[in-house]
């Protein structure tokens, strides 16, 4: 009999949605549990419903035979800045009233099980690395296109933290200077110009300036329901300006994937459903913008865990902290 | 008695000049050779000085009672792009002639000495975080602030590499897309606002626009007299062009320094000479650049080795490789 637990737990703390997954170590998943996650409602109500999940999860476990010690710990990935080390998350853009909370702590005392926290981005670049586009690949960065863009960056199969747990804050790498605000009151950032709110920002503006396309018409005029999601489909359909845009946003990131040398770039998010209408340009603009001999074969591949991408790499992190992976 | 050699030898190949050191393990310097590196007399030339470098380094070893059997490497320090690994260097901008030399194999049929290879600005990191600088800084940047700009990048004490040996081209990070036109074709690079020449060809656009400054009497109309030396000095005297172009110059560098999350970023190179001129201005930009939680204790500190960094680190190089540092 194997003395290590063989079985881990990981948890993807979402704006929207927590996801808990059972896992095995062999990374097969054996349970899943997906609720709100309620931020509005508080901080306690959130933590509740982290508790009620991973409470849902052991019980979907043990109908399994798989008992709470076997279980070697939880991961969480969440939402930062955060402290890895102390299980502090400083605060979170999304989440009202979260400053300096000790969330491994709090867990621990609900659980009874080893916490471990881990940045989501880096929790994704993580999972995506163990089981999904990256397996096989020692050095890569993801890039999570959103709301804002993520960035986790994963080298010598390790994930880079930087001194302070806040590195590959790609969103927020300047490529324009004072060019457009960024949510984070910078100007020029990679995330003001490419993340889905950036897309429908320049959108706006084109249009505002007498741009023609068919997005006025599709929306009947309503210009504030444009998304990120219709534009590229609007593409697709050859319409100039959101062919223009898409090109543009292409162009944005190639930029943005020029700096650490990856094996890969996988990009995920709602963006990556555009296929090869964004795929295309952005190899194109990263080799363009790239040092011959650094991106000269650098793959650039959609994600491939989706919505359980977060989830698996913060159950990896416990294998990681344990040096089990 | 200590079966494992006690010395190791360093050399910087520069554009310029070659240093060699002979030191300790443990970190004393014993012999230095410096000498031309004659690059505009071709390849062998500046092979053969590297030779001759190392070999005037042996022999003061050999007065000293530190014989061949005693050393237990060379490590070189070169420009790149090159590959550690093999030891080859696949192209050197400064250096013409130089495609795909396998300096590693060369030196060591002529020296019989075991050679490793690395990127000189790496190396310069390595040398100010063995001995200068960054002595005990586990997570540090170092920018060396010259013709061009190199980046050397240390994560957890040890050089980051990339995948494919390019990393760090800190130079090339694009900071204001379809901006100034950087000396590697692209547009908008760090390297193209805020190296010495940057610095300079932006003073003289801003001349050309009918600026009034010092500097055109200083240089007695001979704009071509110009340098970057003389700007910074022109600037502390109170000249409003010059102030303003240093001021734009911190501010690229402090959106430079926002990125990978270091404890420490070390600038190096002959413009550090400015001293608080170009430094608190950098450390302001920093500062509003960053995201609060990920520069606010971030050092940025002159460099301690000067001319000797390269050769330094590239002899921590050998120990790195032998894992006795």
């Amino acid at each position: 009999m194997d003395s290590v637990p063989n079985y881990i737990i990981g948890v993807d703390l979402g704006g929207t949605n927590i996801v808990s997954l059972l896992m095995s170590r062999d990374g097969k998943i054996l349970a899943r549990d997906a609720r709100r996650s309620l931020a509005k409602e508080g901080k306690e109500r959130t933590i509740s419903q982290i508790v009620t999940s991973v409470r849902e999860i052991l019980r979907e476990g043990e109908r399994l035979k798989v008992f709470s010690k076997a279980i070697l710990g939880v991961g969480i990935g969440s939402p930062g800045p955060l402290n890895t080390k102390e299980g502090v998350i400083h605060f979170a853009p999304n989440f009202p009233g979260w400053i300096e909370v000790p969330l491994m702590q709090i867990l621990r005392d609900e659980l009874n099980l080893p916490i471990f926290l881990e940045n989501d981005a880096n929790a994704a670049a993580l999972g995506e690395w163990w089981l999904g586009a990256g397996k096989g690949v020692d050095n890569l960065v993801l890039l999570t296109l959103g709301t804002g863009i993520g960035g986790g960056i994963i080298i010598e199969g390790e994930v880079l933290h930087g001194a302070w747990d806040t590195a590959a804050e790609i969103g927020h790498m300047i490529i324009h200077e004072g060019g457009l605000t960024c949510g984070c009151g910078k100007q020029g950032c990679l995330e003001a110009y490419a993340s889905a709110t950036g897309v429908v920002k320049r959108t706006l503006a084109a249009i505002e300036k007498g741009e023609k396309t068919l997005l006025i018409n599709l929306v009947e005029n309503r210009l504030e329901d444009i998304t990120c999601e219709l534009i590229f489909k609007t593409a697709e359909k050859g319409d100039s300006l959101a062919r223009w845009i898409v090109e543009e946003t292409a162009r944005y990131l190639g930029i943005g994937i020029n700096i650490i040398n990856p094996e890969m770039v996988i990009l995920s998010g709602g963006m990556i459903a555009a296929g090869d209408t964004l795929f295309k340009p952005v190899r194109k603009y990263a080799q363009e913008n790239a040092l011959a001999a650094a991106i000269k074969e650098v793959k650039i591949v959609p994600a491939a865990l989706g919505g359980n991408a977060g989830a698996i790499g913060a159950a990896a992190t416990v294998l990681k902290k344990k040096s089990l992976l």
